[in-house]
């Protein structure tokens, strides 16, 4: 049985929407396939409620675009897609034009593990016409799924330190995924701060920590429960943790004691999978301590999500050591879309808009200013891509008026020449050639995550109402959104 | 840069979790790694408080069955995995054992397109234990992900066509799905009755209709819209459904007329992404009436959900003729995860149970026999897998009786000798090796759940509370249950 392509891998331009070819087709016909046109995706609105969003994904979009043409079987594919009454949809002329194409696209982008806010682009694209549009499904489709459950993860594992305590947060995800396979949904949930995965082949491929337990199933494969646990210790004797909810948790606790005892090997953690997690881990501690193991850890899982540790840590005071997550973490279950956006921001040079209720866009080719003070961010100011002189040597060399995004009613902040800044943007794709390969190794790409939250004030990382992260209009920007604002109202 | 492997194509056991390889690790150094056990799948509740599954998935599950083999470099993963202390996860002995390895699981399945309801088995698999359990996670990563999209599509597809006319559910999720490259999604939505997709690479590979209008960004690229219109139908003159919300919709559907007064080419199709659908449906069809232009075709797209097009259709009576839906449909907005589990249910040929609330398992290999009658499903009885003579000739060959599950309480049914019935489980597999190949054309499969929701009774497909379908327990196993019940409790 013939299996589905490795889209990566073939690098086909047919990862978009059929409407991104018909549109084609027709910007050629009509001549205007090569006009220059910049277009930039960003998001409107943080996902669970929160006041940020984790991106993730650039990699593997690159990846991609690595290896972007249109093969023999692509133009094959085609020429056999028809319209209703049975006409070819693609017609001859179009399809030569397509043959042999090289990507052209120039590509600024946020690097995996930076934090975004609304509004702010995350992806801006240059470039013929054509190519620009035959990028957004794939940057979206990459884009919107890995940045969330990074974003779902990172606040796990914001939760699972809320007192200070370092608690590892594990996904256990692949049988509860969207993704075949759980690749993508491991691979975000480590950027975003999963310390390892049960995802054996993600893990491989990834280069990170497979971790695990024991399944119900081992206990049940023996007669006695306390035999299931010496027979797991034996053949895996450095890193045992045992399940003990198969039958009865509180004689569950007390054979994992007990074939620790009787084999000798170290019970290295306890896990808890169903019922009063809060009751059964302090049970667990409780019976461990009377057997002189202190110092065996204890793991919880069974649907956690960020409000489900934060309550169990800082609330119930459970003495959990390790979280696992699954479901809720890998569909990002209480918000699982993001709607990222891919909005044309201007054409043969000049600036377009897009006018509509919480939806105006923000014209021409942008950047984010992100200003630091005092090693946390303090406030983001969207500006236009030209002004490249308002930072040198990570300063502002000017000062830098802020206004509110969709208000008329002036300024919001100022922020002061000299003060530290940087631009979120990073050159990826110059004219369809890499410039900057981007980072790869996920434990870069995690720590780099953690290195920006730490720069975000608590008061944006709450879970429920966080405070809202400052993001402004540059002056000029501002200048021309309210002046094309005016002219589409005045036409 | 390196991308990712194609785990279907690779049939890489390490598809799993890393548990189910320290589990089979102590099996196999305990001499039980061969011991016969039998694993079934099911879920415990519907989705989208719905009261029926769309089994789906099971031909990707079998294009990884196929290649199922440990190669070179999974061994070489294996040896490389380490333990916090250092020391390797995995032996030399286990290892050697692993290395050249072929699949002996037997597997019975039910058929992709099936309906399925909570606690029947959907996949039974049986054999060396390690084997069985390897099985797992890719069981479950394929059914959970695919059952639930094709059952949302299923849903949203009844509720497009509930005024009894027929509309197309085209999917249109490649931007906000989870699934790279969104294959899963579309093929798992075509099944559960969508039309179409606008995802170009999966329509190819799954040889399905590729579909798609025209984006905002077409009409931003010219000065007018009229003129954006009309350049949009000469490049594809013969499917041309224009998108009338970019700046102003009224003004948008008189561009539209105009553009196919002006180009002379008949416009199929005016399609309304934003704002009240209803009101703007109605606007749309008076202008085109006035215009006497009555068999244009109206779509409309924005967040569509199964409840919203029941609302459009049946309270608003809004004129739409194709509904594309994309978000809710690809995430499976309101029900995102799928709780499908994997539970031993005999192990060397002893019926095993698992007891807790509301999670009480049915022990031992068993089947569904489903009860037709006058061409509708009229109940489901879960019965032991080795009672292959209750049907002949696609009739019961005696009474059945049905216990209500979870209950004590007696009968719920009784079925009647020469009752239309069939089994739901068909095998697939015989000692790893295919005995029935899949159908893989998704025409065909859509068309099996088409056919299978016929015969549902509507009030089961009732989009909230709907009536709950019965499912019951043969004599014999519900005896079998309740004798295993009182052994434990007496233990």
């Amino acid at each position: 049985m013939k299996t589905r392509p490795n889209i990566l891998e073939t690098g086909t331009p047919l990862f978009c929407d059929l409407y991104h070819l018909t549109m084609a087709q027709a910007w050629f016909l009509d001549g205007k396939a090569e006009d220059y046109k910049v277009s930039e995706a960003f998001f409107r609105k943080c996902p669970f409620g929160g006041s940020y969003l984790m991106a993730a994904g650039l990699g593997e979009f690159m990846q991609w675009l690595e290896r972007w043409h249109f093969s023999k079987e692509d133009i094959e594919s085609l020429k056999n897609d028809r319209n209703e009454d049975g006409s070819r949809i693609f017609n001859d002329e179009f399809l030569q034009f397509l043959e042999g194409q090289e990507l052209k696209v120039t590509i600024r982008a946020v690097p995996e593990g930076e934090l975004v806010f609304p509004n702010e682009p995350v992806y801006s694209v240059s470039g013929p016409n054509w190519q620009v549009e035959l990028a957004e499904a794939a940057l979206l489709n990459i884009f919107n799924a890995q940045s969330l459950i990074a974003t779902k993860a990172s606040r796990m594992a914001y939760a699972a330190n809320l007192d200070g305590k370092k608690r590892p947060l594990l996904e256990f995800g692949v049988r509860r995924g969207h993704e075949l396979g759980g690749f993508s949904e491991t691979r975000a949930a480590f950027i975003g701060g999963a310390a390892g995965t049960s995802n054996k082949a993600a893990a491989k491929h990834y280069g990170i920590r497979a971790a695990g337990t024991m399944a119900h199933s081992f206990v049940m494969s023996y007669e006695r429960e306390v035999d299931a646990f010496k027979a797991f210790m034996r053949g895996n004797p450095h890193n045992t943790t045992l399940l003990v909810d198969t039958y009865d948790t509180r004689e569950g606790i007390k054979n994992a004691i007990r074939a620790a005892k009787e084999t000798g090997i170290k019970l290295m953690g306890i896990r808890i999978d169903s019922g009063d997690l809060a009751y059964w881990g302090n049970e667990a501690r409780r019976l461990l301590c009377e057997a002189e193991m202190p110092d065996v850890r204890l793991a919880a899982s069974n649907d956690l999500d960020e409000y489900l540790i934060e309550n169990l840590i800082m609330v119930q005071k459970a003495p959990y050591d390790i979280l696992a997550a699954g479901t809720k973490l890998v569909t990002a279950y209480d918000t699982p879309a993001l709607g990222g956006v891919f909005k044309t921001k201007s054409y043969m040079g000049q600036p377009k808009i897009k006018i509509a209720e919480g939806k105006t866009t923000i014209p021409g080719m942008t950047d984010t200013l992100r200003i630091i003070r005092n090693g946390k961010f303090e406030g983001d100011v969207i500006c236009r891509a030209e002004d490249t002189d308002l930072i040198r040597d990570g300063r502002l060399t000017r000062n830098i008026t802020s206004y509110a995004l969709g208000s008329q009613n002036g300024a919001r902040a100022t922020f002061q020449r000299g003060e530290q800044a940087k631009f979120l943007l990073h050159p990826v794709v110059e004219k369809g050639k890499i410039v900057n390969v981007p980072e790869l190794d996920l434990h870069v790409l995690q720590q780099r995550g953690k290195d920006n939250l730490k720069m975000l004030d608590s008061a944006y990382k709450r879970l429920a109402n966080p405070h809202l992260y400052g993001v402004g209009l540059e002056a000029g920007l501002f200048t021309l959104q309210q002046d094309l604002i005016r002219v589409h109202s005045g036409r």
